[in-house]
Formats: C-alpha cells, structure tokens, sequence
C-alpha cells in the first residue's frame, strides 16, 4: 500500500468526499494523488485567468458582491438569453433545492441512475420519487415515448432529466427534448439539468436554453462550475419563462452569488474562445480515453457524450474494492457507484483527464483488473487481498 | 467635481450598490474612491493569510468544497459550541431566507431601523411584519419590557432582534436578552441576530450562543463576513438546540458553503490571536472615531457597540444630497439610510476605518457641512449646490 487514504471517508454519503479531505487524511503527502472523481475542466480557467483573480482577491473577498440581478444580466448576455430568463444561483445545488421547494409538489419522476440530488432533495423534502431504469443494454439511453409514457402513467406532476445523463453519459437529442416537453405540457414543471452539455459535441449542442422559455412548465439548470473548471467556487444558473424565473428569483436568498463567482461570471466574456478550446479539448480526449478503455477486455465502456466515462467491471468484483485497490496503490481516486439508486457497485465513472494522466488510469486499470483475476483463481472464497 | 461615480446606482435597490459597481460606474480611475459604506474589517485576514489563499487559490477553486456539516464542526470547535447546535451557510442571508421560510408564519416582530433583510425577508413572503421604533431621544436603545410587551400586544409568534442593531449600533446586554428569551417562551422563535456582535466591547461579549441550546425557540445568528472582514466570501452560521439546528441544516442546500469560505474557515483557528488584536483595534478605533464626530457641532452622534456609527446631520440637508456631494467632491461613500423602515435620510451610518481614512471623513464631514450650511444662507429654496 503506498497511498495511506483513510478508506473510511468514503462510507459516510452519497457523493465521494471532497478531494481536499482525501489528501488530508494521508499520513504524509509523499507521492501525488490524481483525481478522476470530479469532472472538471483541465483546461480551463487559463493561467492568465487564475493570476488576474490572484491579483484581485483582497478586492473580490473583502466586499460585497453585487446583488445576483446584475450578474445575471452578464450570463444571460453571453449565452445569448434574455436577463429576465436568467436567474443565477449558489450552484446548480441552491437551484434544485427551491425547485423542489416551490414546484415540486407530491411527487417527481426522475430517470435512474441520475444526478443524486434528484432522487434524494424531493425524498428529503417528503415527496414520492418516480423512477424508470435506464438500461445497460440500451448504453442507458431512453427514448421521449419512454418518459412520456411513464411520466403519465406515475401521475407525477413533475419530471427531472439531466441531459447528459450523470454518470451515464447517455444523452437525449434537442429534438427528443422538445417532444418530451410538448409531450407532456400538463405537467406542473419540467427540469433539464443541462450540467454537462458543453461537453456533449463539439457543434451543434442539443441545448434547449434558448427555447425553454417558450413553455409555460419547463426550466433549464446548469452548472456554471462543471464547464469552467472551478467546482469550489459555486456558481449555477436557471433559464425559463418570465414567471418562473421571477418566482424563483423572488424566493432565493439574496446576494447568494459570492465575490470571486461574480469576478469569475464578468471575467468570462473575455475569454470565451479560450474557453470553447479548452471544451473542444476535452470532447477530443474523451474520444481517444474512450478507445483506449474499449481496448481492455475484462469491462465494458459506454458512449459519453459528458466529460466523465462510466464503465462496468466484471460482476466478480467489488466496485468499493476495486476503488480502494486504486487508491491505496495507485493513488488515482475514481467514483464508485454503488450508492446511486438505480446504479450498482459493478459501475464506476470515470472524469476525462489530460492524455498523461488518462494513460496512467488505463495502466493502473489494466494491472488492478489483472490483479482481481489472478485472487479470484487463486481463491475465490478468499477476501484477503486487498493488501 | 472630481468624481464621476454614477449617482443613479444608488435609486435602485434597498441596499447601497457594491463598491464595484460604483468604481466601475466611473469614466477613469483617476483618484481613489473610500469606502465607509461596508462595515469591513480592516485589519483581518492578514496580509499572509490573504498570500497564503492567492497560493492555494487553483485547487480551492478547482475542487467541490466538502460537506458543510465538515465544515461547521471546525466552527463549532473555534467558538466552544456543540457541533450539533451549529448550522453553517452561504451568508447570514441564506439563514435569514430560511429561517423565514422554516419558523416564522404568519408575523413576526423587529425593532426598527434594523438590517434590511429582517423587515423585507418576511414581507416578501407575504407575512406581517410588525415593528418597535428605536427612538432617537433614547439612543435607539429599547428595554426588553418594551419588547416583550409589543410583542405580546401584537400576537406574533416570532422576534428577530440584531444585537447590536444595525445601523444604529445600539445594543441589549446578554441579561437584557436572556430576559426578552425567557420573557417570551411562548413564541415559535426568537432570532438573535448577532453579526457584529464582536466589536460591541473588548471583553465580557454580550453573546447568548452559548446558551442559546437550552430554549426551545431561539436561534443565534451570526456572519462570518463581517468580523473576518470577507464580505465577499460569504459565510454565515446559526447556533440553536439540536431539533431546530437539525431542521435548518435539512432544508439547507447541499454543498452551499463555497471552496473559499471552507478554506478560511479551516485556516482561522490557526489565527485567532491576530483576531483578538483586529477586533480590539477596530473597538480602539471606534472610540477615538466617535469623539472626532462629537467635535462636529452640527452633527449628533450616537453611542455605538458596532463597527460602524450612526449619525444624524441637520434636519435642512437632505441625507441623500449630502451622500452624493460626499461622493462626488470627496470620493467618499457613505450609507444613507432614507431606506430603511424607521430610519428617514437625515441619518448616516459610516464604517469604522483605520485613523488617517476616519480623519479624512472628519474633515470631509466638516467641510460639507459648512457647504450646506452657506447654501442654505445664501438661498434656501435652490437646488444648484450639487455640483
């Protein structure tokens, strides 16, 4: 074992621990653990960027942020919205939770395995959650008739859809989108969590911001965190009508965007090509990860279209051992995801990483998987070679 | 008149605009702007704290926060408390957003002036909000008989108290509280909230937190910002028994303490001592600060246990002419609080800001104060002296 992680972090919730409790739980830092838990953007915020807000911070922390109204009118600009539609918030989280609040009412349906804050924020709140399984053997996609029909068969009133799908990577066309809305206009609302779109395709992104105004029952989320790189500093926005956006606004907390999401949001304009590179690099590399991944036999890769692969291991292996297998001797953390409804611990995710580092997960892959095999015909019944 | 700031900023919400909002209203950056709006501690974080977070900015910013119950227990160890009495959020104002939601009803009561968040909160909600006005003949100071005699006589349910008020910094003793908390167990809840409470005195703090656990229906607020001078961070925590605390951190969002308030929350413990001395020297200041305005003779300054003070100039200067000249002749901001329910324009309330910056307002003070006193010599009913 080279990497001494306290291993028990990882049974205290749904979502792995912060990546800054893993390191600190190790005895010494001697060698560098490598995260492919989080999604995110490795090339973005540029260097120039990060030392701009290196150079303004006692400005940006020492004072107040200007009320979310303001910067909100910057992010409508650069996505080509409305500022009415646009409602920004402390993380796509901040926005689910009052979603849930205040339009959700008895129940929601939600595909599985998905985002766990759309099974577990309406199951927190006293709601029934709706589910319908996304398949292995159709890569977890669904089709519009799929949802439209269990939707109206579970009398929900609400329906959550992230488009992706986290952790699968399955996604829905705009086209699919728009008929599953249409399809069911007698719901009270319809959420697409569009967290990871960016990284769906280069061109032609199946996003459904610019239209979803048009129903009276649909809102977009996004996550301003995942595609810039920076998930600490929280920041998501929300896209509807003028009358749920207003509601929605009228409800959050006030100044609930912090300095340094605000310095970031007004520094963005600036640099959107660097920014489209930066997402353009990752789909690039998602692609070749992918291939490599396909070229070890003992799993099995789904299609992504998001910045994260899921992938399946052999049914003889424990996902919760295989991940701690990663970690204590490789020091590469990976998401296990056992503790997702509608997942199994045979499934992990994986987050698209510069190729070095991507080359290094494959290797460590290949040998952890060699290992697990050579302890199974060694001793099937035998549980003691996780060092 | 030497600065351009936009006036305009000013007319629209029930808060001053963000110091970056006005510098960047400015056509050049020619002379300095001086803020005596925020109540920001000058001394705190230290230079080296503020190096240490540049340094470890791309991974505070890059990677999810941790959980917020990690967090409060860090809280709750620095200030002696039981980390199951301790919630923490994104500001005080996502507390005040949800305690409003969570525990207040139909009514509530607060003394008036008060920050702004305790009047609007629940009439945005659609509740009643009945008030006590501070009297200015009294140094806005109110015994807890008056209190909990309104409050009674009004039949509401819940109290929200600042402690010290905000902006009159006038203060309640912790017997007086204690006595208002006893004085009315028949409420749903009681909110103290005690955000700049650490500059009320040098020693013998009038805090009720730790105590606060033993009533069924009192909650403690308190803003990290303000005392840690991070407004732009934005952190808040609550402090109540285990049932309501439990409650309030349930409903909370999930991840809403962002990557820059988890870290300066980690690293205050290590600093508390540079605290005590920030703290201590912004009470030092406010004193010798107080008696330089009391030298103003057209001025009426009142008793402060803030980091601010509270003023009131002639009844013939309109508060908010006296704001802009102030600004566009001086460069300096001070808050106008014409806004405030209870207050009316002839009052102003300023920061404490370290000696040579408080001297420039004196002297600022002084001199336009004697402007408005010759225009209104020279011609009462004119209106050309504003630049």
């Amino acid at each position: 074992m080279n990497f001494d992680v306290n291993l028990k972090l990882f049974d205290r919730t749904a979502h792995n621990p912060s990546f800054r409790e893993i390191t600190g739980s190790m005895s010494s830092a001697k060698e560098e653990l490598r995260d492919y838990c989080i999604p995110v953007n490795p090339y973005f915020p540029t260097e120039s960027m990060m030392s701009s807000y290196k150079h303004n911070l006692d400005q940006i922390l020492k004072y107040y942020p200007a009320h979310s109204y303001d910067t909100s009118a910057i992010v409508a600009n650069l996505f080509n919205l409305k500022e009415e539609h646009v409602v920004l918030a402390n993380g796509s989280t901040e926005l689910i939770t009052w979603i849930d609040h205040l339009f959700v009412r008895e129940s929601i349906l939600t595909p599985i395995p998905t985002f766990g804050r759309w099974t577990d924020q309406p199951l927190e709140t006293g709601k029934k959650v709706h589910t319908i399984q996304r398949l292995e053997e159709k890569s977890f996609r669904l089709s519009p008739k799929e949802i439209i029909e269990a939707t109206k068969k579970s009398k929900s009133r609400a329906l959550a859809l992230c488009n992706p799908n986290n952790p699968t990577g399955a996604i829905f066309s705009r086209d699919e989108v728009i008929e599953i809305i249409e399809g069911l206009a007698e719901l009270e609302i319809i959420i697409i969590d569009e967290s990871f779109i960016d990284f769906s395709s280069e061109e032609n992104i199946p996003s459904v911001a610019d239209i979803v105004h048009k129903y009276h029952n649909a809102i977009v989320l996004k996550s301003l965190g995942k595609n810039f790189g920076l998930h600490g500093v929280r920041m998501g926005y929300a896209v509807a009508n003028t009358d749920l956006a207003e509601k929605l606004q009228h409800y959050l907390p006030r100044w609930n965007v912090n300095g340094i999401a605000e310095a970031v949001i007004r520094d963005i304009p600036n640099h959107i090509e660097e920014y489209e590179l930066s997402r353009i690099r990752v789909i690039k590399e998602r692609e070749s990860f992918f291939q490599k991944l396909r070229s070890i036999t003992q799993i099995k890769v789904f299609p992504s279209n998001a910045n994260f692969v899921f992938i399946k291991i052999p049914d003889f292996i424990d996902g919760r051992k295989f991940r701690d297998h990663l970690i204590t001797n490789y020091g590469l953390i990976i998401r296990e995801c056992g503790n997702k409804v509608g997942s199994s611990c045979q499934f992990i995710r994986v987050a698209i990483r510069p190729q070095n580092d991507a080359d290094i997960l494959v290797k460590a892959l290949r040998s952890s998987l060699n290992f697990f095999d050579k302890e199974v015909v060694h001793d099937s019944r035998m549980d003691t070679w996780s060092a």
